[in-house]
C-alpha cells in the first residue's frame, strides 16, 4: 500500500495511526500541502478532491477520506479493533470521530484560511480567532459528548484502549496547541493525549516524526 | 425512536432518507434552527454539540452525527443495503460520502454564515459567494470520484440503487440550487437528482414534505 501524506495534515495522521495500531507497514508519498501540490493534475488523478490522505491499494485502486480508509482497514484487518462489538457504542465512536472530523476540522484546514486571508482580506490574528472559536467549541462538545456517552473514566475516550474516536482527537489536539488555544476546562481530554502519548503507535504516527517534517 | 429534525438540515435529511428505505418509522422533534433552539441548555442535554440530527433510541440513549446514525440503522436494519459488500467498495462509497459531509456541507451550514455575517461583518453576497465557493469544487470532486471509481452509468452515485453516497448528495443539490449555484458541467449529478426524485422514500425525506418545512 502506498500512502500519501503531509506530515501536518491531521487527516493523513489518523490514518498512521490506525497503521501502526494494526501493525500495517506502508510506502509513504509525500504531497506537500503548503506549496500546493494536492493541486497538481498529477494529484488529482490520485485524489479529484486534491486533499490528503489517499491510500492506494495494491491492485492499483484508490481510497479517499480518512474515515473511509480507517473503516476499510478495520474491516480487513479487524485486530486490535478500532470500533467496540455493541452497535450503539459503535455508533457512539463513530458519533465522536465525526464530531471532529465534520464539525471542526474542516473549518480549521489550510484551504480555508487561505480564502480567510486572501478572498476575505482577513489578518492572521481573524483567522486564529476563527480556528480557536470553532476548536474550542467542539472540543467542549466532545468532552460532554464521551462524558454524557457514560463512556467511563477509561485511559481514552471510550475505556482503556484507543478507537476511532481517539484517532481523530490527538491530531486535534495538536492543532490546538499549535494555534494557541486555551485548554482550561478540557482536562478529560489533555489526559486522553498524555495516554496517547505513552504508545509507540501514536509517537510514531506524529507530526515530528514524518520522514517530510519540517523544522518549527 | 425520536428523531430531533429540521426540515432544512440537510444532515437531517440524510437520516431521513435511510429511514424511508428501509421502512422504519420515528417520531419527530422539531428543532428551529433559525430561532436558536438547539443552542437551548434543554436540547444540549439531547446532543451536547447542538446540532441536529439526534436519534433517541427506544431504551434513551442518544445517537448523534448523521452518518453515525446511518451506520447505526445500517447494521440493525440491514435491508436494503445503502453499503455495498465489497470492501473496497463501501470504501468509495463512504468516501464520496464523506466528501459531501465534511468537505462542503460543515463550511456552508447555518453557523458559519452566522459568523461570518455576524462575527466578520461580510454582507449576504460574500457569504453566498463563499457557500458557492465550496459548493462548486465539492461537486465537481464528487462527480470525478464517481467516475474515477469507475463505478458505471448506473441511475445513482454508485450503481442502480441508493447508496449512502446518494443520502448525502440530494439534500447537498438542494442546498446548491437554493443558493443558485450554477451546475453546468455536474449533469451526471443532476441526473441522479431526477432519479431520487422518482422515489417515494426520497420524495417523503425532501425538505418541503416535512410538517415542520415553511413557506418559501
Amino acid at each position: 500500500m502506498k500512502l500519501y501524506t503531509y506530515w501536518r495534515s491531521s487527516a493523513v495522521w489518523r490514518v498512521r495511526i490506525a497503521l501502526n495500531l494494526k501493525n500495517l507497514s506502508c510506502e509513504n508519498a509525500p504531497v506537500h500541502l503548503v506549496r500546493g501540490e494536492q493541486r497538481s493534475e498529477g494529484f488529482r488523478g490520485i485524489n479529484p478532491n486534491a486533499v490528503v490522505p489517499a491510500l492506494q491499494l495494491d491492485d492499483g485502486r484508490v481510497l479517499t477520506q480518512s474515515l473511509a480508509i480507517i473503516e476499510y482497514l478495520e474491516e480487513r484487518y479487524p485486530l486490535p479493533a478500532l470500533l467496540p462489538s455493541d452497535p450503539t457504542r459503535r455508533a457512539q465512536v463513530r458519533a465522536a470521530a465525526l464530531l471532529i472530523a465534520c464539525d471542526i476540522h474542516p473549518l480549521n484546514n489550510l484551504r480555508v484560511t487561505e480564502y480567510l486571508k486572501g478572498r476575505l482580506g482577513h489578518s492572521q490574528d481573524e483567522a486564529v480567532s476563527w480556528m480557536q472559536h470553532w476548536m474550542r467549541a467542539g472540543l467542549e462538545a466532545y468532552q460532554r459528548t464521551i462524558e454524557d456517552a457514560g463512556a467511563g473514566a477509561g485511559r481514552f475516550s471510550f475505556g482503556d484502549a484507543p478507537t476511532l474516536a481517539d484517532l481523530c482527537l490527538i491530531p486535534q489536539l495538536y492543532n490546538a496547541r499549535r494555534w494557541g488555544l486555551d485548554l482550561a476546562g478540557l482536562e478529560r481530554l489533555v489526559a486522553i493525549d498524555a495516554a496517547a502519548a505513552a504508545l509507540p503507535a501514536f509517537q510514531a504516527a506524529a507530526a515530528a516524526a514524518q520522514p517530510d517534517a519540517e523544522p518549527v
